[in-house]
């Protein structure tokens, strides 16, 4: 028989496209149904390709194209990011070939018919989907097959390992660098930026890399982003850190456990947060960013992420186990999550709160004031130089002779002063109390949901601004909170929410749960 | 405050497009980044949008889009399958909203937590997954969760009957309607197209409605197809199955279990296949069919679907629980899984053996021809008026007079004979023995995935033709099978594949794996 291969096989090459669209954390490769070359539709029930050119190489899912204006018969067209994945040129030869399904798979197989894992498979999991080579439908079955009931705590030590490993890691060269971190849930919780300050102003070193939202109204990168830069280069952060003592910056840049933000973007819209991820996530995060000291907050409520007391110990347990064993000094507290924090919801209306707490204004939201000065008091008493129970009124001190605020705006001048401003929304409605009676219920979700579709994070000025709290008396037709929104559709779709349901319950006091925790 | 909506607010809509891509069962919207009316980039992370538009309305994934070539600032685009789904032409207003997470996620949570689900919560899920407002990735983790380790043998029958519900069924006013099915795994496995002309010959009736290969090299459909018209539509269907007592066509145009399609195109690039959820594909396709006897095939091979003979007694067990409780009458025979059946695989080297078979051509492969017979053998004997253990022998009368063969054409006459002449594929290389023995071990998976990548099934000549089968004596060089490819590139992946493992071991006629199995 003829084997006509190898003249011109090797050579078959397709003309490298990016393609504007962006699909979201996930490679997209496009070809033409008849393209010149390779037959479309033999990949697609394969769900992915490996496409390669000048010795670089990614994996993507094949979309098959009909139209030759999107893609030619004799080019291979990526996804924005696939493309910048690859990091090839446009007009560079490319070649595509079947991708071997990821090795590190068949672990995840082993997982689903609920083996136990070991160190070297969790490494090559966090390996693979860090080098993306995992498709969005692989991701969401590791996700449920490591699952709250089947991963125990070595596991998640393991996985924590993995994807500390999976990045690059901060050090700061110092032996105490301390951080705070809440497990959220509750919307307007910026305690963070009140904390840092405080602590800071101490003299402790407190470099706060943080997260944008992904599916909350706002992150604490989000909200400082009112006030300041938060996209700040390793150079320049460190020079920060050095002078100030503290930074509240983005850390998407620094490429801290990459594969946590791969992972975050399937778990976060199908609604599944379990233990173990939630501890392998916040603990590869905070040690990659060179943390030696950690106060984890964990709120309870009927509608924050913890329900139950039992649980958050539970969960304590986890966060100590796993944070021992990788040696960064660990202390857990369980706080009050029936109702939001602060009064605003979404990035403006939550720097406005943090603003008027630093500025002792006798609007700030109280709540938001205490829990800060708890959280940094317990974070303070990290210092050995602390007497145990001294903390919180150190933090107040602090905060009340305006050294925090001082410090606030000494950090926000070293990153620079943001230069856009950020009004509230000019869109507003206020969400009137349907009787007479005190507020007996707030629910974390649906006011996350309603800021949310409103348009915050992205549109800074959008959320919420709430007018009474759990406990307070209302009077029918009385204000219960103000929708903001920048767009006549974001604000129809947050006002159809509130009609649907106003998140508030109003009843008697003696409705109210109470809370039996620290804080 | 102003309220300042409903003027403008319920008129802002969108002209919808449809964009030339085929995103493979899923559906994907595509909004400009700057699209006039809403916030692309707001529903992103939250992976999905509902596009509504005269009175019509489905759930997508939304993806953001950077060029106004593809998507203009006031188009929605949707995905050809999408498009089709919404079923609006081009040009018409279309509105888009925020997408309710499905309220059966809820119980796939619950799945995940470790619960068992109850009857209702599997209507609900198939009817959301049916309906398309699963996301790939929500499906995939309602496979995982389900998975073989999680759902007991009622919550298997309360899936097969939700996935039954969800769709047409076939109605053929018969008392006995037979059907035979193999779990799948074996390449050239092509029992079905003997079965049914010895069966429908002998008068039972026996309406194959079958799949085209989704990972498989070849379908029964793929392989009909090479000599018959297999889209049939429904009335013609029952024009031809009064008048032959048979077909063999395509059912996908006949909308039977509809929710099986979508489960098996996230599940089988994941290479997850647990027994529950095969169980209820099966039943659930065959029912719909209108089925009342069948027989199932479960091959045991250490390269098969089931590897071990407790694992198919298992699965046995299962199958005959669900299957009774559905009043399908229902046997299931355990056969030799150790190898291919039959010599060729791909369409058209499948359909050449089974014409073989049919035509008592002395090169006929007599492991196919045998299985059949047998298979074929089981089904009569669920005529009440054939004797327990005389069906082989009735079959084999029927196939060697060659009352099977005239039946086979009757069919494929009545079906419309193909056009298209399918020759096998101008590219072909002989894989040779490395040295002298005995065949004793032939890969399944890897003799699938070899003429898989030569091209098969989309290339109906492509494939690999078996020169060799287990405990055959080889010598160093003489060839093993034979690649057959269409196109340049499928060959060059394939003979890389066959250069990585030829899926061939050559050894001593010692270590040849016994089978103890029914056939």
């Amino acid at each position: 028989m003829t084997s006509s291969t190898d003249t011109d096989l090797h050579t078959a090459k397709l003309k490298l496209v990016r393609l504007g669209i962006d699909t979201y954390h996930e490679n997209v490769a496009y070809l033409h149904r008849d393209c010149e070359i390779y037959r479309a539709e033999g990949f697609q029930a394969l769900s992915k390709v490996k496409v390669c050119g000048d010795s670089r190489r990614i994996l993507a899912v094949l979309n098959v194209v009909d139209d030759a204006a999107i893609v030619a018969l004799d080019e291979l067209a990526l996804s924005e990011e696939a493309f910048d994945h690859l990091g090839l040129s446009e007009g560079q030869w490319v070649a595509v070939d079947h991708a071997q399904p990821p090795a590190s798979m068949d672990a995840v197989r082993r997982k689903i018919a609920g083996r136990r894992l070991n160190q070297q498979d969790y490494r090559s999991i966090i390996q693979d989907i860090t080098e993306s080579r995992y498709s969005k439908t692989e991701i969401s079955a590791f996700l449920v097959a490591s699952g709250q009931t089947d991963m125990d705590r070595d596991e998640v030590l393991y996985l924590t390992q993995a994807m500390l490993d999976s990045g690059e890691r901060l050090n700061w060269d110092e032996p105490q660098v301390v951080d705070k971190h809440c497990i959220g849930g509750i919307p307007g919780n910026r305690t963070s930026m009140l904390v840092v300050p405080i602590v800071a102003a101490h003299g402790m070193l407190i470099p706060k890399t943080s997260s944008r939202a992904i599916t909350s109204p706002a992150g604490t990168a989000d909200t400082m982003e009112v006030l300041a830069n938060v996209e700040i280069n390793i150079g320049k952060l460190h020079d920060i850190v050095r002078k100030q003592r503290g930074c509240m910056i983005w850390g998407g840049t620094a490429r801290l456990s990459p594969a946590d933000d791969i992972l975050i973007s399937v778990e976060r819209p199908l609604g599944i947060d379990s233990q173990g991820q939630m501890v392998a996530s916040i603990l590869s995060k905070k040690l990659a960013a060179g943390s030696t000291h950690l106060l984890i907050d964990i709120p309870v409520g009927a509608t924050a992420k913890i329900r139950h007391m039992r649980e958050a110990q539970r969960l304590r347990k986890l966060f100590e186990y796993v944070g021992d064993q990788l040696d960064i000094q660990l202390e857990v507290v369980i706080t009050d999550g029936r109702q939001p924090v602060g009064n605003g919801i979404g990035p403006a209306l939550e720097a406005r709160d943090v603003m008027q707490v630093l500025q002792n204004d006798p609007l700030a939201p109280n709540d938001l004031r205490q829990k800060a000065l708890w959280l940094a008091g317990r974070v303070l008493e990290f210092d050995p130089d602390v007497r145990g129970g001294h903390g919180f009124a150190m933090a107040r001190d602090i905060l009340d002779c305006g050294r925090a605020l001082e410090k606030m705006n000494a950090i926000i001048a070293a990153q620079g002063v943001q230069t856009n401003r950020y009004p509230l929304g000019q869109l507003a409605h206020d969400i009137l109390a349907p009787a007479n009676g005190v507020v007996t219920a707030i629910d974390n979700f649906q006011m996350a949901r309603i800021a949310r579709f409103a348009g915050a994070p992205m549109d800074k000025g959008a959320g919420v601004d709430l007018f009474k709290k759990l406990g307070e008396p209302v009077e029918k037709d009385e204000p219960l909170y103000r929708l903001y929104a920048e767009f006549p559709s974001d604000f129809k779709f947050a006002l159809a929410l509130c009609e649907q349901a106003s998140g508030y319950t109003i009843g008697q006091q003696v409705d109210i749960t109470r809370a039996f925790v620290e804080f």
